[in-house]
């Protein structure tokens, strides 16, 4: 495997493409074309967390698929440590929507480009997200056909298409999160969250129709994939619920997994992405083999019946 | 992650040690050190292959293991193709028993010299292998405490003490071998397998018996997980049965998995590993799963109850 960090803008070092590239040499490399998955990891727009970072490019990597990992623009801008969401966060006007949802655009132009040395099917791209990097996603699922990324981009709409979607426990509808009663903490993250996303401290109910995915699905959404835990109590299961009512709407295909248990931020669900045992949950880790199922209906490896030594030389097989 | 290629002789370029280290920066680096998999690739010690090392190497690390991958001595040294297996193969004494267990040694003590850079538990080191790189791996099991070994390294044998052993589809009794019927070209595969791994044509009972891994089973040996499939037609089951039974014997803790399909040389047994159809089985896939299991009644990693935000911050958790 080949891993390769790429930065985004040539001037920051917060936004960057991390690339693992199965089977860059040997016999692996005789599969051809393999898909990928690019992968946004959530963090409320303050910062895109390493727990589904990593863990998540292994996770497909293991199953067979290119891996992407996107650190799209937030607030923290890749510096260590977290807001102090009790204080009057400053907008830093570069971050806002809809720069990560357009940056997505810009990570499958990058890809694109070294499609042929890595060996990727660019008819073949989900792309996976979790909390507001699921939000991200889904964002990139209802624009990626619009203006605001193609001509901001300058190239046609099949050149960003995204194969599928698969959302970890999506945030899809800024209307309901307003109106949702939660504690204290939780009002002051998701007040600054909104706040440093949209660069607005109020934003007007047409805004935040705006940036809800699950408002805007359309027949042009891409076949999604989505996972939530009904006990999350950060993001409710709501916002699941919501966005698969809309693709259930519009005639999209879509799988939907909710499992009972596990709180917000579960990633894989395993030792590999948890640093306490509140983080694992053998059932909610169910999700990586459900959502590599329901992939291989749409990105399966176009390989032989038989091996050429099968085939040739062994005549017992 | 960090992958780096370390070759095990200064002046040789086909015995390498590839290290797939996680978590090497960032908040993942919080969970401690780790229980980490050094995986021999199978190829008759002609060759290793690469169906048996990247894709199983991932496979870990995706579960949250560090993982290594050794390439020993074979007799292609690295180079491409395969031997003619019915020509007169000339013995090259420096690739023959006892070199490729003794490289095992070897690498173990390349991680350890690393360990702590990499955060490894080297009381959790774990040793996983295919076909002959099984049948390397079980041979290290049973010597790795014995002067063949330790006197070589000049080491105490703790300094390379395998925690558990993997064996897929492992090879374990010569003399079983010697006497079983087989078509032509496996004929002619094992005969020369056997020459170049033992340096003799011939080689003598005693001889079989040193290099017969099920004959050789003591209470020193590790804890070990078996996988097999009944259909193989290459190396018969029977191999990980009498392997089996010598653990049984000896009250060794051990796991077997026999699935009744697949051919040899399954690896991970979907697309991450198959170059055709005939080399993916979702039945024989699910060892993967299972060793995770068994492995973590070992491995877990020792992490905290809950978060630290959890315990500080988060009222409604």
């Amino acid at each position: 495997m080949l891993i390769t960090e790429f930065k985004l803008y040539e001037n920051r070092e917060d936004v960057t493409l991390t690339a693992y590239v199965l089977a860059e040499k040997g016999e692996l490399r005789g599969q051809g074309l393999r898909p990928a998955v690019l992968i946004c990891p959530g963090g409320g727009y303050f910062n895109c967390s390493d727990r589904e970072a990593e863990p998540v490019a292994l996770a497909f990597a293991a199953m067979g698929y290119h891996a992407f990992v996107l650190r799209y623009s937030t607030y923290m801008e890749g510096a260590e440590g977290f807001a102090d969401l009790f204080s009057d966060l400053k907008v830093k006007e570069h971050l806002t929507h809809p720069a990560p949802v357009r940056e997505i655009g810009m990570a499958m132009l990058l890809i694109r480009r070294h499609a042929k040395d890595w060996m990727v099917d660019m008819d073949r791209v989900a792309v996976c997200g979790f909390s507001a990097g699921a939000h991200n996603t889904s964002m990139y699922g209802v624009y990626w056909d619009k203006p605001l990324i193609t001509d901001f981009l300058g190239v046609e709409k099949e050149a960003i298409r995204p194969a599928a979607l698969v959302l970890g426990y999506t945030l899809s509808d800024y209307i309901f999160l307003r109106d949702f009663e939660r504690n204290e903490l939780d009002e002051a993250f998701f007040r600054n969250s909104v706040k440093v996303f949209t660069g607005e401290a109020q934003p007007s109910e047409e805004k935040l129709i705006e940036i809800s995915p699950a408002r805007l699905v359309s027949a042009q959404t891409p076949p999604t994939f989505l996972w939530a835990t009904a006990a999350d109590a950060m993001v409710p299961v709501q916002h699941s619920l919501r966005m698969a009512h809309a693709l259930a709407d519009h005639h999209v295909p879509f799988e939907l997994h909710v499992f009972e248990e596990g709180d917000h931020g579960m990633s894989v669900a395993t030792q590999a992405s948890s640093v306490a045992k509140s983080q694992m949950n053998a059932d909610a880790a169910k999700w990586v083999g459900l959502a590599d199922v329901w992939l291989k209906k749409r990105f399966a490896l176009d390989l032989p019946e038989k091996t050429a030594f099968e085939e040739a030389s062994h005549p017992c097989l």
